[in-house]
């Protein structure tokens, strides 16, 4: 199955590229919301699901054992940007497990905050694991290993103590027996298994509403959704779409990116998972996919809705700031994801109507 | 029509992220060498036609006036990344015709080198118009302002001389009228035309044969394609597709990359002109579009082939340099272009092979 278009990137009144994918919307039951695109092909999560692999951390009660607390969690589910305050929390995580950032396994990367990055090139201080985006994930996996009485040293390995007891809650959670045969490394060294675009979904809105779950995996989900949307902040960073939505959106949504075009989400009030996938692993293309989601299943107040409105289309400026394209969900999508139903012919030909049609031609080239 | 996937991205044995799109190869008559996808679909070439935007400059004897030689010349042609040399050679190009980096009308950007970027960063100085990867073409307009005897003040707008000139020899050397219906603004603020991308590959081959060009467009273009292969590190920089490849490849290809997965080159040897466009946008995948066809179409030696085949299929590494997946054309791809025919429904099995399948699942999603 050929995913249809789901996002136009326009310059002038042209569109200049478009990005295919496909959103799996799905309640605690597996009832559909909305399936656009081929929701049942497997994906690799990535990043999306840093909060379902932060969960062994907060079930086994290693989190309550060495005293971490909201912004500890929601360092444990972030793909933060480095800056100051998330890398002071990530230094705090290991120092209460009673190690260092040298014990990080994640690779050294810059922060992705520019202002943060400069600020290293200024001191000409090196960057460091500290810095990885998914430094406090790791952090967390070293506590969880402290805690389960087992040595640390190489917890990215899928047959670590820490990989096996996350690979468990991200099959239970999804439903998905996960073999070698769909696992893959991610950008930080740990396992990443590929799952069903929709049963993402489904573990996002089974944790969002509990249903089906444990009474103990349903408190440690509602502890680390409660620490990630009350400071959204911590969980990607300024400017960022992660902290932007959750922050404009205050409490009634959770929302998670990862490489590669994937993002994960929850709607609590509606009780929905949310998954997308771009195609093609454009993070421009997974934002508008998620805004349009969000946009189709979450009433909104006028002050959310124009907090909202510029993620919903986002604009390209040239480099001395003028408008000169935008980056937008095709028409249709939005209704298509709010009446639960597949994009249209209609839709798609309204769409097209914004396309690029062959210029006339003169008989010879030269 | 919908392009066919020309790239996959790998993680591990299974495809993460894919790329459709298109490639045209013609001669200067225009026959077909090879037509992958949509090849008459109208797509902006951004960046990929600054060789053609060149033109003028040389053609109305402005180049040759104050006093530009190779070096002037390549960065007119150029999208550098804005490392010392490159802006030495577009400050000396102000200077020449009588003018300064304030009358640069392309905006500021950071160098993309990011030795160059930093070391601005550690010096305080603010990036400026000069750090814009298209700065040296901006150069040569003005310079071509200086030459015609009008004001480069508002050199970028459509109606100044010097982009009317400019639109002139794009329309003539694509067979395609520029209307308003086609144009947009680019990233640098200079009017940018949607053409069909076989007019775009055609345009190059008629520039690197001659064939129905004036003697005075095909000398001109001749020492711009010399200037660019000559000194490939002026044309991109430290480390990019445009520059290695050339490099490689030495003398024996032009090739020129442009913003929303573009690619424009040209073979000598073969009196060939190429145009790629990846659908959404994505270089690395644009890159690995040109490099196959590259693969296809010319004779290598095994040292050209060690040197080029990193480019073809590139390694993904983690944060700690360990490879996890590659971006790399579909298999067939090569075949198909060297045979000058579509990708075949067997050629798009054998991809399907290494795609990822949905994995078995449970009954239940908790």
């Amino acid at each position: 199955m050929t995913n249809p278009v789901l996002v136009e990137v326009t310059r002038g009144h042209l569109v200049e590229s478009s990005h295919r994918g496909a959103i799996a919307v799905v309640d605690a039951h597996g009832n559909c919301g909305a399936a656009i695109g081929d929701v049942e092909a497997a994906v690799f999560p990535r990043s999306s699901v840093k909060l379902i692999q932060a969960l062994p951390l907060v079930e086994s009660g290693a989190a309550e054992a060495f005293g971490y607390g909201e912004e500890e969690l929601a360092l444990a589910c972030a793909s933060h940007s480095g800056e100051r305050r998330h890398v002071a929390i990530v230094r705090r995580m290991l120092e209460k497990c009673g190690h260092s950032p040298a014990d990080l396994e994640c690779g050294a990367q810059a922060p992705s905050n520019l202002a943060a990055a400069n600020a290293l090139v200024r001191t000409g201080e090196a960057s460091s694991p500290l810095y990885n985006t998914c430094s406090g994930k790791h952090a967390g996996f070293i506590c969880l290993a402290c805690h389960l009485g087992v040595d640390p040293t190489g917890y990215v390995a899928s047959n670590h103590p820490v990989q096996r007891a996350v690979a468990v809650v991200v099959a239970a959670t999804t439903g998905i027996s996960l073999g070698a045969d769909v696992c893959a490394t991610d950008g930080c060294s740990i396992p990443t298994y590929a799952v069903p675009l929709d049963r993402l979904a489904l573990a996002f809105a089974g944790l969002i509403t509990g249903e089906g779950q444990s009474p103990q995996r349903a408190a440690a989900a509602r502890r680390l959704f409660d620490a990630c949307m009350g400071d959204p902040s911590l969980v990607a960073g300024t400017g960022r779409f992660c902290t932007e939505v959750m922050e404009a959106l205050s409490g009634r949504v959770f929302v998670k990116t990862g490489a590669e075009g994937i993002y994960c989400g929850a709607i609590p009030e509606a009780g929905l998972g949310i998954a997308v996938k771009c195609d093609d692993g454009a993070t421009r293309a997974a934002e508008a996919m998620m805004a349009a989601t969000l946009a189709a299943l979450l009433p909104m107040a006028a002050a959310e809705r124009d907090l909202f409105s510029q993620r919903l289309t986002r604009s390209i400026a040239s480099r001395v700031g003028v408008k000169v394209g935008e980056i937008r969900p095709v028409a249709g999508l939005v209704d298509a994801i709010r009446e639960g139903r597949s994009l249209t012919r209609e839709d798609i030909i309204r769409s097209a109507d914004s396309s690029i049609v062959p210029t006339a031609r003169s008989p010879s080239g030269g």
